[in-house]
């Protein structure tokens, strides 16, 4: 298994533990799995996992003493347009997990005993008890401010907190300055590409499950690491010839934090410069993409279009959802938010399908 | 599709609203389903209505606009000994959601529009979510002191929520008052026969996903709404010929809570009577359960073991399955503590399975 540089095309082994490469660019993963085969899925195994013939993972038994029943998420209808994945019903009660466990089963393959992760939402939470549930030491860097709920969360999985005065951005560079001093391991959702092995899955339960990819699939992009992921899995169907065209994908960002949007509308190839306004979307609200340039290419490739979820109806979108029996955060309600924004701008979309990303009980409200 | 009264045998058709039989006593249904048949799993479907040919329901559309994706949660292992079913990766966190799906089905097909349910946790909160997804109007009777939380995620699904000062039995003597004097329907857990079609499901799952049963199964017994539901799916795998025995049944109670253990080690047919003392697995502190003659019954015939989980090993229990990742509620570690129990009374007891039935997100702290 290969790391590939993303920006100079290096190589090197999967072993390593440079977070990135010399260059700076970060890794993505050499592709030598087989092109994904329904006849090659272990339906015996409930979990994410039953893909893995078609994933990059180091050893074929790692993944058992990690997986924790990761993925095999419902699709349930919101309405007769709209399909929910209800991609909440894991084990920390996000999609992260999908990724946590790829990148956790990784690290046990490679033989990391401790990692560092700067994440103070979702992934953090994924990866600490993937970290506990493998063994594994980890220490979690939080900015000042997070909720009480979400360090308890983390801390009840054994894993360290470190709470960093300051920004968000200056956290990471904390966490990050931690890695270059000790030689730690970065298990970063963002940088390390064997994350993304994990959310590809997505793409591969949906065609499973209705045994087509529908016309259009809504997903929230921060970081993308759902959004990259979603790419990679629809174009390895395309490439088994299971699709015959990618369905149109709809990326929503915050309307206060849209740095991918506004690139996107000005045809740029790096992310916009923006200030990020507070928005209720807080998993999306991602100022400075690293993978940025990575996601709009794919944008571009694939005539993703871009949507935000308007402020005001993330709390109109939530309730919605509640009304049909539906309990998620305010970063997954965004989503249904953007929906109804994206029927505005280009009129009935029916056949749409979204993820519904982070669960309600997770919420502090 | 036929209810038969449990204490004299009267019959009714399943589309009564009457709570109970005329005589007091508590519906059970008419078995009327073929047997338990792998060939007839719907494998298309991802949630416990895969099962349906072997389930009672009035019809085999409803279903369809009131599922959630339950069910099928996967088993993972705590140690060598203990698997554990993560029966809390479901729509609102706990098993209760397969009672609920399969209650609040046959709701629709009767053509109830308004349901009473008086219960402050877990099963309230399955009712309430299940009845927004439904369209049917709930209120859920709560006696006072109940958590906020626990309130706020009953009215979130659009319930009403009436708090009752007094104690829990005060609380259920006002709801069921309300059924008499108004003719609602009372969607109680406990009391409708249909809600153990939705728990039953939890045996079907471990023989399709392992291909066998344990040798031991472990669960809580508060009311019984799981333990009679797997008693039922474990007779469908016998009477199918997928099993040749029934396997050992551990039935946990809590140390301060025990009105069945106590009426089983006495040799009783009824449940003791005992004086709750407070613990930290609310969700079996039952002190008089009401098909607690029922279980009993089932207990003598399956040779079922009852054991406490010992009160103060509840936290070390749930730190134990936070050190493997797991996040559960504590009456949900409780399982694990009494697991302990047994093993210090009955010798090591691998190939066990239990289920975790509550999410960790759930609780307060
Ligand atoms: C619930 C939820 N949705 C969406 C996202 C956005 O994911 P990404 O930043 O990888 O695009 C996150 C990230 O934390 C999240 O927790
Ligand atoms: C998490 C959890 N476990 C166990 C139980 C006990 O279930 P029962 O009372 O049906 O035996 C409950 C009931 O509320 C529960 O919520
Ligand atoms: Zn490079
Ligand atoms: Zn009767």
């Amino acid at each position: 298994m290969m790391f590939v540089c993303s920006r100079c095309g290096a190589h090197e082994p999967s072993a390593t533990r440079a977070p990135r490469c010399r260059c700076g660019g970060l890794w993505d993963l050499e592709h030598e799995h087989p092109p994904f085969d329904p006849a090659a899925v272990d339906r015996r195994e409930w979990s994410m996992f039953r893909y893995r013939a078609f994933m990059e993972l180091d050893d074929d038994a790692t993944w058992q003493s990690v997986t924790m029943g990761e993925g095999m998420t419902p699709i349930i209808d919101f309405d007769d347009d709209l399909a929910l994945k209800m991609d909440y019903l894991m084990p920390t009660g996000s999609f992260k997990d999908r990724g946590a466990a790829a990148l956790i089963a990784h690290c046990v393959s490679i033989g990391v005993d401790r990692v560092v992760q700067d994440s103070s939402g979702n992934a953090g939470h994924a990866v600490a008890a993937y970290c506990a549930r493998a063994g594994i030491g980890c220490e979690i860097f939080v900015p000042q401010g997070t909720s009480p709920k979400k360090i308890d969360l983390i801390r009840a999985s054994g894993a360290a907190v470190n709470v960093v005065p300051g920004s968000r951005d200056h956290c990471a560079d904390v966490c990050r300055a931690k890695v270059a001093a000790e030689g730690v391991y970065y298990a970063n959702h963002v940088y390390n590409p064997v994350f993304y092995e994990g959310t590809k899955t997505f793409a591969y339960e949906i065609w499973e499950q209705l045994g087509r990819i529908p016309a259009n699939i809504l997903v929230p992009v921060g970081n993308g690491t759902l959004f990259l992921g979603l790419v990679k899995g629809l174009e390895e169907l395309l490439d088994a010839g299971l699709i015959e065209a990618m369905p149109q994908i709809i990326a929503v960002q915050a309307a206060g934090c849209d740095p991918l949007l506004r690139a996107a509308e000005a045809g740029a190839s790096q992310p916009a410069a923006v200030t990020p306004e507070p928005t209720l979307a807080e998993g999306i609200a991602i100022g400075a993409p690293m993978r940025g340039a990575q996601i709009l290419a794919c944008a571009r490739r694939y005539g993703v279009r871009f949507v935000h979820a308007p402020e005001d109806e993330i709390l109109p979108a939530r309730a919605a959802l509640d009304a049909r029996g539906v309990h998620c955060e305010h970063t997954t309600a965004a989503n249904l938010a953007a929906y109804w924004q994206y029927c505005r701008q280009w009129g009935p979309t029916p056949d749409c399908l979204t993820t519904m990303c982070g669960a309600g009980l997770k919420s502090d409200h």
